[in-house]
């Protein structure tokens, strides 16, 4: 693989993350166990900000890929854990599109 | 008042707004009755979010310096008027932000 | 076309237009002829915020989303315009995403 | 000190440190010498912008203080480090400001 298409790789899963994060946000607001879901909310907030950052700085070539990506993994693995915990189907494709960009980054940071 | 006067007026506004929503936004997440403040909730973070760019972009002279405080000018008032509705310290205290952000929005958006 | 879809495309034309955009300023930041870039580069990066920030804010589904459209649109008009001027491949092919996503961000803001 | 006082003041040492990077971006673009300073340019934005997502993550108390902050020390001290090469005014205030961001970032990061 390409240092190029390790980059748009990592990208794409930061945005899909992005994606998923803000629609369990705006979902979770939804709720019924409203309360339950406290800290689903914060993070998912959070991770989805981690993201879309990480996302534009590696589209410029920033010179911190490696310390943003680690942050990024860092977000992206508490979000997908606090998600796991939940039977919402959008907890549950959060989680999954966490993991995914957790890993991405993970391999960029390295 | 000289104009750069005004930008950093203005820049001070929405930093004092971006502080108050996000305080609003964590005390809120923590409240007993969290179902009421599901709207206080999203527009707090939509507004930190939108006074947070504005101050960066004013404060490297953006060009499109009118639309942005245009922009935070709308979501200061609603968020201000969500706000208003609820008797928690932090809503008042982020409503009363919120409406002198706007007001410095719209001096410069004029 | 349903609301979802339009949403859809429109964070994707503002994705590619970020994209195109960081590219444009990394790329003009090595230019040989820099001195006729400044506005160029300034403009790359003021678009590329404002992309990325109306694409985040969409996928959470902003209450936001016609006013951040309109500045989208503008931001993106007056990139499309400086970088018209100029001859390099990096400069048209940000001019031409700018002009897409001017287009989608007008269909939203309406 | 107490720990809300840190905070404090670490929000308030990068947004010092956004206003002297944003300020010396603008500058630099303008300078007749511009070409010696590409990577002053580049590295003020990239400094500036995370700079103000360090502040509005720490005003939301985010859970990632620490790795944000370490983030934030780094650029600062790489964008220091640059415009230490430099003898215009604004680098070196911009400077300045980084080193003081740096050093509060890394006692929050500790």
């Amino acid at each position: 693989m390409t240092q190029e298409q390790q980059y748009r790789d990592c990208i794409d899963a930061c945005l899909a993350c992005m994606d998923a994060c803000n629609y369990c946000y705006v979902s979770s607001l939804k709720e019924y166990d409203l309360a339950m879901l406290r800290d689903c909310i914060r993070l998912n907030r959070e991770c989805a900000d981690i993201c879309v950052f990480a996302a534009d700085a590696l589209s410029r070539n920033t010179m911190f890929a490696a310390e943003i990506c680690e942050l990024c993994a860092k977000a992206c693995e508490a979000c997908a854990e606090e998600c796991e915990k939940h039977e919402h189907e959008h907890c549950k494709a959060c989680a999954k599109a966490c993991r995914l960009c957790a890993e991405a980054c993970r391999s960029m940071a390295a």
